[in-house]
């Protein structure tokens, strides 16, 4: 295999003998980006400044602008070579000041409980809403129930990852329908209020938030996450005192839509500028902690890729472009624009990688596309094995490069391990001291990496 | 492959379709015992007890007499067959109170610095030394001196971690002499004094400490470890000021020998009794911190396999040893003894597995034996693949297991991820909280999985 790459490449190779910069393997230039990344890697310091000196960031917020401005100049900063901002439009949901809730109990009195509002929730009456309380492990089982027996009453949703599974990402997958749809479903039996067990396997204190819906003709209930200790101790007395009664207040509302950006960055193809690989993360996070594995990993994974490259003076064939996406969490309309962009313009994108699964210690790519597709990721596999980051499987893409899918843009999914991303996941607690530095930056040489390798040789 | 197990090992084993006892398949009985571990783990709850209630545990202490208390009782209470203490006499080294370094510049004046003295390490005269430094990287470097330039001198050993080697233990293996023989090389060119680069690829102010060791007929002189930060700030100043002083003070010093134990429990085989797969940690620690990963881990990974196995209701065709280990830190006495008795007793080992890598997420195990060995280790490597604990290399066993190998004994060193164990290990901050339940869990799963192979096929 011959090909070109600038003698920039070479510096970077001290410990390896460094052939002709015309011969390099794939290897070597894996091992450049290795090197690179391993010796003066700059992902986690730029992860420093966008957690603590930026913050979390949810989409509308002025931090969110912020952030918008901070990978912007950055990709300028690195000289990529051509950078720009994408317009969208975004949801702008605020918390408000008033998170608060109790068990109310006639037989020991007052139990306080961690809670946090869920994403897109409406807010309480103020002064709260007080109720008997329904709980359930699955929305059939609500289902099943008299709608006279749930009216009036808060629903409390209370199924727990199933710790059996191997894959804290396939528990969380069997977990966060009530999410995502428990407000929905309890409304629809008349409930006035909805509670869900915290997303995490960890018997802790610390609620977890996150993106929850309504559906036109159901009406709209607050809905919050209640801590993993909180929800086995409302289970445990509604086992002794079922008339027990649930109190809470929240004040979540919309304000106006407001206008922000992806954030685009590029390195122009040499040979075939219009066909496009397509790296990404989002910048924007939840409200709460600094969004540090979630998914401050994956926008700086996304520029650190392509600085990688960049730095070890490799010239791409194909167009490499970064893309910050905005508002995943609750909205995707950073994804749906890109997508409809690049169906409008007729852009040609042979992969999407997503890099949203924390800043973990890398394990393998997932691939979402046909056989033909994987075989050729497989191929690849035996060149990631001295990184032990060899496992390439059949899975999930992303959630802001999935519109991309209608169009029959291969999806892949970086993957870190995933054992303690749901310790930190949408919680107060996803804060830059929770990443390590090398677990970053190994993450962003696989995904420079990979993009070498499609970029060489096609897929 | 038709095997008898007993009923005990169905009951846990909701989530597949439990097929006649005696019909169970391989991965059936490793689906067993990762639910045990994953649904009703004990792990994460004996290493809080040894790590919260009884802390750090240096051979000597107090605190590693309350350990070795502690594991006789739990394992008695587990109701393994047999269990019993092996005497072992162990050195008995403290700390003492004065802990103490600065620089001494006359261009900026006195710097404070963040040291640890060394494990075994003398300490200064009263009052502490003060001298010049001699900066060297390796032990070459400082043998091609002139005597007469190190004399009267404190040597300052400062190669860093290889950052480009992406498993941390080979970056430890490329370091870590500095720590054991520095003070020897040090002395034999007449230093006074020895200051080494903390054994991290962190650069943080944290101090590693971790044994050294002196030589018959070298002059024994004190010994710290510095921070990487305090090792880079020493390094910066002495290329401005060659001429600036290092001040110490220590009082580290041996006390009498003391008695202390191996801990040792049994599943008695029911077939073979006298074949004996051994399964290990150690139960000393450094006196900082917690020895959470370093190797409470392993002491409560060994304890979970027999649990696990003896939980499932599995009955073992050979014996079943689980080992803690005294004294790995500073001396290695308890693995001497175990070898020594083993030998002496004319005991057959078919295996040593040992766990002191830490308790982090599972990668799979290392094989210090022959190719055949190997190839049998291999063959099973797939049933690990759905647990993601199938890296099955050559490689270490392990310290405490180290001095079976004289007796043929084939050792196998259990391999979880390696990125974050140089963050903690040796230092005030390897405490409980740095360790994950599940990552732990998922250890002694794979531990107990393997010993059940080995148990049922032979090696």
């Amino acid at each position: 295999m011959i090909r070109k790459i600038s003698l920039a490449g070479c510096f970077a190779a001290a410990v390896l003998a460094c052939g002709p910069v015309w011969a390099q393997t794939d290897a070597e230039v894996m091992r450049s980006i290795y090197d690179e990344a391993l010796y003066r890697g700059e992902a986690y310091e730029n992860l420093r400044y966008l957690t603590k000196e930026i913050g979390s960031r949810l989409s509308g917020s002025p931090q969110a602008a912020a952030a918008v401005e901070w990978g912007k100049q950055l990709m300028e900063n690195y000289g990529f070579d051509k950078v720009y901002l994408q317009p969208v439009m975004v949801p702008h949901w605020v918390r408000g000041d008033v998170e608060e809730a109790r068990i109310v109990s006639e037989k020991v009195g007052t139990v306080s409980v961690s809670i946090i509002g869920l994403g897109n929730s409406i807010g309480t009456t103020p002064g709260g809403i007080s109720a008997e309380v329904i709980e359930v492990t699955t929305f059939d089982e609500l289902r099943a129930m008299n709608r006279s027996d749930v009216e009036g009453k808060i629903v409390f949703f209370n199924r727990p990852f199933d710790n059996g599974l191997i894959s804290q990402g396939s528990a969380y997958g069997g977990a966060v329908g009530q999410r995502g749809g428990g407000p929905i479903e309890a409304a629809k039996m008349g409930a006035i209020g909805c509670v869900v067990r915290s997303m995490t396997s960890n018997i802790d204190d610390v609620p977890h938030t996150g993106g929850t819906r309504y559906q036109l003709n159901v009406p709209q209930i607050p809905a919050v996450a209640i801590s993993t200790i909180g929800a086995n101790k409302l289970s445990h007395m509604l086992k002794n005192e079922p008339s027990l009664r649930f109190f809470m207040e929240t004040s979540g509302k919309f304000l106006e839509d407001k206008l922000s950006y992806n954030v685009i960055g590029e390195l122009r193809g040499t040979e075939m500028p219009e066909e496009i690989i397509v790296v990404g993360g989002h910048l924007d996070s939840w409200d709460v902690g600094e969004g540090a594995h979630d998914d401050g990993a994956g926008a700086v994974h996304t520029i650190e890729t392509l600085r990688l490259l960049k730095t070890i003076g490799y010239k791409p064939k194909r167009t490499i472009r970064a893309v910050l996406f905005m508002n995943e969490e609750n909205g995707l309309m950073g994804g749906r624009k890109y997508a409809d962009v690049a169906e409008e313009e007729g852009q040609k994108h042979l992969v999407a990688i997503e890099s949203d699964s924390g800043g973990f210690v890398p394990r393998g790519f997932t691939l979402d596309a046909d056989e033909e597709k994987m075989k050729k990721l497989l191929s690849w596999a035996h060149l990631f094995t001295p990184y032990l980051t060899d496992r390439f499987e059949k899975g999930y893409g992303g959630a802001d490069i999935g519109p991309l899918k209608n169009q029959g843009v291969p999806l892949i999914g970086f993957k870190p391990d995933d054992q303690r991303y749901f310790d930190y996941h949408h919680t107060a607690e996803d804060t830059f001291d929770k990443v390590d530095d090398r677990e970053l930056h190994l993450g962003a040489a696989a995904m420079a990496s990979l993009v070498y390798l499609i970029d060489t040789h096609g897929f």
